[in-house]
């Protein structure tokens, strides 16, 4: 199985990412990108894309991105994730860059950085750094 | 304007907090609790419950702590957040208690302690560590 | 040989706690009190205690906390740490107090609360959250 | 008074840089990189710089980093401080890059690598990212 079934295959079986409609855009080796359309059921109180968004698309590319380094039937999990929230997610569309800093054998450190992509220009709104820890599938 | 109607207001009007069904549980002065039911849609490819979604209600758990100490036409941004994971997010429900370590003029410190509950027992799985800013209200 | 001793010998060997004259106060499961002098080599450009200085005594004592949960012959590594600067560092002595807030077997996630010491009473001044791996000991 | 100036005035007088040696190498806007000689006074207890000794000089290129981007009588603090141990301290110096990632009004995001440098390579060894926020000088 390669990296990019391995990865959509994961994707697929997550029901959160579904719900929120987003999509996996490209897996490369210690790179994947996931975005998803801003949609009004996504918004906070003052009409930005809720922090919680852009931390689920953030944190599911940097798994990703881990889960690109490991060996066929390992997984990742999160360990522990920081974000700093630079911008209001507006625009149309919020896109994730999950990247791996450090791969380790007992853990990995990645990161992500997330724009709103409008309709000519992307912004950096998000930056995020964390530690992936690997574990064993279930099956 | 009391700190509860204020809060109830802000949280009302959060439609991804209503879209993923999430109750605002308690308000006090420095202590908020929200709770949400774990539902299919909110799952990882594990089965437990997505990082997103207790990010989301730790979150604005700990945003609802620090709007109980503003005044009356200041909100509060999340500026940047830390989670750690420690065990899955099983159960029928989360409940997020959001708290505030320290009120300054310029930035809040604030936590988020997230339990999983199931029928006779409480398990911490989430402990959130981040700063608040005040901001002006829109109107 | 028991926690009191392990501690004490790896806390000797630390060159650096040494120089900036920190002492070893308490060690008990789970909870290991550092404190040190604030002498005017250790200041930053306004007068107060450097950051440097508060990190470096609340990481210990946090890493020595998780020691304690560890078999005899491992160690523990820092992977990652969180700080809030709360409140300038002065007064005479900075007092940190580390603890386990979950020990797993790949990982243990700490935390270690900072005190400034004066005449007459403590003062919260910085908290710290974050990871700690066991390692293997050198010999 | 230039930004290079600015800086060297307040690094000169941070007591705790001089006392572990540490050196300003360059100041541009937007970007500070320190240095500092490891010697055995600052060495943990498996023989490599103590953590606290590459958060300190990472902190401070970080926010002179961020100082860079300040108005005349500005200064800035660190309010919160994030760094991941990638590899051990070792080599004959520790080089911390400190730089801006957002410079808003209330406060600046900012992030620091620092390497290990040997005699024929450099070695990225931690990541910071943190939080620095503008403070009126004392005079």
């Amino acid at each position: 199985m390669d990296i990019f079934t391995k990865v959509a295959k994961s994707f697929e079986s997550q029901a959160f990412m579904k719900t929120i409609g987003a999509s996996l855009d490209s897996v490369d080796e210690g790179r994947v990108v996931i975005s998803v359309g801003l949609k009004p059921s996504m918004m906070q109180q003052h009409g930005f894309g809720h922090a919680g968004i852009t931390f689920s698309i953030g944190d599911s590319a940097a798994g990703y991105a881990a889960l690109t380094k490991m060996d066929g039937h390992q997984e990742v999990l999160t360990s522990e994730m920081k974000i700093h929230l630079m911008s209001p997610a507006d625009g149309k569309m919020l896109k994730a860059v999950g990247s791996v800093l450090k791969a380790g054998k007992r853990l990995l450190v990645v990161q992500s950085n997330i724009f709103s992509v409008g309709e000519k220009k992307e912004k950096l709104i998000a930056t995020m750094l964390g530690t992936m820890v690997p574990s064993i599938a279930d099956t």
